[in-house]
């Protein structure tokens, strides 16, 4: 998983039929790389939220299990992160 | 799901049998990295238009269940973006 | 798989619940890159180790196989390091 | 799906014995990467030309239906580009 | 595939079960990223040797068919390069 910040959503009328009710937000990763990305949110995360982003067949996995289908993202958001414990000394 | 632009059009006579058909477009992914890529386009994509891109086996599923087949991409284009709304105070 | 460091912990109430249990931490990439990731552990790794990572569906297929049923993880450790042999005259 | 030119040849007789057989190609990337990568050809492929190369899960599923088996190859060339037809405004 | 020369070993005690008995060994990527990586080996690869490393779900597969089970790794060394022939002009 990636650490992320929720920095704003994006709307697509024309799109892949079953997207269709997806919240999709725009992250943007934390640390050096500062990348952009497209997630769907299945945990109600709100703007300037620190979250948790899962990639790949694993982000389409939690839908096939709370949808029982196909639903065609690679990025989601699976958790809301409360606090973040980094040891200095470890780094 | 990376936002991209779409940039040009790509043609390949000698492909994987289960290529023929696509519609391929030549995508840039917008921010730091500009990237380019090969996306199969499934929505109607146009040049300069800003879409959605996932990639990976996740490209693969829309065909699955579209065409009821394998069809090798490892990326699609499945929306069009209408608006792109970013907090500046979250980033 | 890549070799990280354990650096710290991070909490998140508000989750996907079949993340509930999993102990995530936070990793450092050892090398040039420097790149932080959460991953779940399953091995009991604590603070200051070095250890083994793996990511994608890979972190998926061990939780598969422990618990019987889909984890949402894509980056899990899977071992502490001992020790890390280099042949200098190698590199 | 990334356009890479095809740059040369590797040879390896010790492999995995699903290898066997394989076109293994030396591709690097176009663009600002110009990263190298080794990739099985499935389309007859040359020296010195663009190729689409797809990446991970999917270029083994395109051999899992050619030879009803696994590859173990995490990279192929499905096309040979003819054209690229990139718009300047677009960009 | 990547192209990369074994560098070293790497020992974990404490690690998933399913681990034991794989020789992982560090390897490190050919040309401009020199990243480092820890691939079980199935070739017989040696220190200083250049091979051929699959990843992702590609390695997993190798151990599926040859162990009939799953083995959590997501690289793999799948043979030892020979030689590696570059067309100068093709770059």
């Amino acid at each position: 998983m990636i650490i992320c910040k929720v920095i704003g959503h994006v709307w697509a009328t024309k799109k892949e039929p079953r997207l269709e009710g997806l919240k999709l937000m725009v992250v943007q990763e934390e640390g050096t790389e500062k990348q952009t990305h497209v997630a769907a949110d299945v945990v109600g995360a709100g703007i300037g939220e620190q979250v948790l982003v899962v990639s790949g067949s694993t982000a389409r996995s939690i839908f096939r299990e709370r949808m029982d289908g196909q639903v065609p993202t690679d990025m989601a958001i699976v958790g809301i992160i409360d606090s973040l414990e980094i040891d200095p000394t470890a780094k």
